[in-house]
């Protein structure tokens, strides 16, 4: 059913990003739930090597974070609550993805406040933008350890999320959209786009 | 039978070019046709992760690019008007092929009107030339969301299309031939040329 | 048993990294042992091409290198001294991997003694390590034919080898943990970091 | 037995070098021949995709480049003179392959007469080379249609082919082995040293 499909789904998308290097290590983590129960996160669990992901490593999450009592013994990602301010923010999200892409971490290495993007057919990716004759900006926040602190910053910062995505500086890439087909277009397409301006800038 | 087989030889080819990084997000779209059949053309339908392109995502179109009645309820993609532009100017067109290659995005970003390339083996990939001695240009037209308009100009520019290829500024590459593998290799050349051209001048 | 299923889990690993172009021609070795029986290493076999490398291809040898009775007739890898070095220095080692990446190569073509490495979120993939403000040294030691010599370079330099990994010379990347899981993690966590750092200074 | 089974595993070795894009379009070509019939080469056939490749596509020619009887019908590859040439220079070498990788036709577009390497762990990856401390020049030669005229460079230039393998000028790579895994060791250690170089100097 629904949800096991998503899963399946998720994860063999999760195991393809691996191949390009989005997620080297044991980096990155991944939500979804679903408009049924949206109370209900579904969360890559902490600590597993990326090119083994399977459907079992998704643990459920309140919208706290917390884990629902069966998954009590297992760890979900120590950024879930990063998870679950964007699924705050933005109601509509059923989908949260994320990666460590290298031009992300370029940028946000050599840039302050955001990368500004503009002209590209690609950009079209994004929800309800139907022209390249537009420019968004990525923001980059720093990075932190505290996640309590980091999603105060989301909070304030939510006019400057006018893309659905955001880069952390020298970490990676957030995205997300109302469904894992939107999120991940999201993605590929911020990830497309951060290729070429830095490849055009340098 | 043949129309099976092609459906299934061009959406391998999709799924492949995709894990190369030639259509993110949902983007890019493909064609092809059969000389007994001229008038029906059989191209991808809109809005397809090309990562899970299979043969049942092709949908029949006329000449005018209107969709065959038993699919009046599926969009062809959006950019289906310079295919049918492109088969009416070169005729003996049997498929056509695009993609949003990074390189062929970065030279339309630098470059007015044409990357002009030279003295390379792999020019022998183009249908009839025969030696490396050579020059070709393969013109840049700016992007457009306007389909007629951008027809018109394809139109009004056949006499710069000398090799089967051209470049949508920062949209990405066309490419077509007499068949899919004419087409096929006639992609790949373009890509492999604007890859080490863009490598070169840097 | 765990022996073959660790032979079967590090021959996929070595072959997927050959695809990542880690080990061109019949390049870089791996070994593993257990905590149970520390003194039989399972080391790989020399000149075997990486991308046919099979759970069938170790041997097992002892603390200084010397191939047990019943594989008196196979080569371990020339660098076997390297890896028995590393077991006597971090005795809690258990898995040691190595790679011939092209970053690794050319920082060390550049870079006197060591690359500094700061601020990355990535960094919290080195055991030991939770926040991205830190800063790491690895150490660059030059490449040597003579393993004593080398492995003295090693012993003399223990008080540098801050992190579970160093670079030889136009050579590669040695990187190990106490398990096969942490091995993997320690090196994709440095080549990642190297590949950022490169495109980063360039 | 054993043309079948090289057939079969240097097929494979295709496929994966056109993964690496190193056979753009249906460029490149291969052979390979053994002692016991040292008149008798296997060579690629012409014009095959080489993501297509199978043991199917190998024709046998004479040392003079002419098709067996049997093969009268399909046309070899049109370098296959280069084989010949390969073969009659170094007679112990019974496989020969080709690349059209990027970094080489770089060099080549750039550097006038050889690529100068020095230094790396890998140049042992060529047969006879025992120590990195060495330093070896990778021929160019000016690309030719005209393989009569190619062949005699390669005769008249035998004193400057010191490593097995050499450029053809914005073509591509040429290398060769006393075997199949010797060729493939050969050519994956050019390239590998190519793309270092390349990545070095710019």
């Amino acid at each position: 059913m629904k949800i096991e499909e998503t899963k399946i789904t998720l994860a063999e998308t999760i195991r393809n990003w691996h191949r390009k290097g989005w997620s080297p290590a044991t980096s990155t983590n991944y939500s979804f739930r679903f408009p049924e129960n949206p109370d209900t996160i579904f969360v890559s669990r902490s600590g597993v090597d990326k090119s083994q992901f399977t459907a079992d490593d998704f643990i459920e999450v309140n919208l706290q974070g917390t884990p629902k009592p069966r998954f009590i013994d297992t760890r979900p990602s120590a950024e879930t609550l990063i998870h679950c301010t964007i699924y705050e923010l933005f109601p509509e999200t059923q989908c949260i993805v994320h990666s460590h892409s290298v031009y992300s971490v370029l940028h946000s290495a050599v840039e302050q406040e955001q990368v500004s993007i503009q002209g590209y057919e690609v950009l079209k990716g994004f929800h309800g933008i139907v022209t390249h004759e537009t420019k968004v900006d990525c923001p980059i926040f720093d990075n932190s350890q505290d996640m309590n602190a980091f999603s105060e910053t989301l909070r304030t910062s939510k006019n400057r999320l006018t893309i659905p995505a955001f880069i952390m500086r020298k970490h990676g890439t957030y995205a997300w959209g109302r469904s894992l087909f939107d999120a991940k277009r999201h993605l590929e397409t911020i990830e497309y786009l951060l290729e070429c301006e830095w490849k055009l800038r340098r």
